[in-house]
């Protein structure tokens, strides 16, 4: 299943996911983050490096170790994100991604007490996560961790439970 | 194809590769280079970083740019090259290895003058890259790019052909 975490900049998103990662897994899920850089380029790897060399010489890179791999390789910006999940990530439960709004996935939205949550409506809203309540949503407030981990668990289930 | 640059540390495949690379790419290849990082980890991005905070959360990690998609997972020792090159590498033309001795893939051998070729006795061995001639075996000198990078072509196109 895929689930966004969207929100304006600063609101919370990283912390959030960063906070319920480790809950999710200790209910055995398998998952994926999946993070739009949009201002510009990423550097993955050190400048000078054996694997910064292979990529500015122009091929893909695969690194690998006892303990990860990890894979770089030229995208378009049309890669989007089903492309993504199809391609790499079927094996995941859950794929939660940061952004990606204009994907419109189901998600949760993450607020500052003055932001506006419009622009984020798309896709099924599963809860707001703001400071105050925000009408007509179950609002949380930043740090119910717990609490939206569970939730996350919940419709996880039923959604699994409709495919059957 | 997969083909592997071997030889002991310090001989010259990082190099080698980072120079051929550029001029198979001028004759229309797409190619990857997969790096095994045998000492200890690797980090694939700064302490700190979102992405960083992603993966020591306990989750995967995939970062999308307008030009670039990396992905990080957690992979056990038996994750093998194999593996790697089925599941995500099928689309390239030319896969190539730093190191991957035992594997034993068709393979280029980079030596100092004193080392022994015995150890990189597996699999075809296309040429030797050697100071000095290696008898038996068609040798070319470090620098000798383009050469290398000719031969490599030549033995592509004839793999292709022997599956036609």
């Amino acid at each position: 299943m895929i689930l966004s975490v969207v929100g304006s900049p600063d609101s919370g998103k990283t912390t959030l996911i960063e906070k319920i990662v480790p809950i999710l897994k200790k209910n055995g899920l398998k998952i994926v983050v999946v993070k739009h850089h949009a201002h510009g380029d990423f550097e993955f790897d050190r400048k000078g490096k054996d694997s910064w060399k292979f990529y500015e010489s122009g091929a893909d890179v695969v690194i690998t170790s006892d303990k990860k791999t990890a894979m770089i390789k030229r995208t378009r910006n049309e890669y989007n994100l089903d492309i993504i999940c199809k391609k790499y990530l079927s094996s995941y439960d859950l794929v939660l991604t940061e952004g990606f709004n204009r994907a419109g996935k189901d998600r949760i939205v993450v607020l500052n007490p003055d932001d506006d949550i419009e622009r984020f409506k798309k896709g099924k809203i599963l809860a707001v996560v703001c400071e105050k309540d925000v009408e007509g949503y179950k609002t949380y407030r930043h740090e119910q961790y717990e609490e939206i981990a569970n939730l996350i668990l919940r419709f996880l289930s039923s959604s699994l439970d409709s495919n059957f």
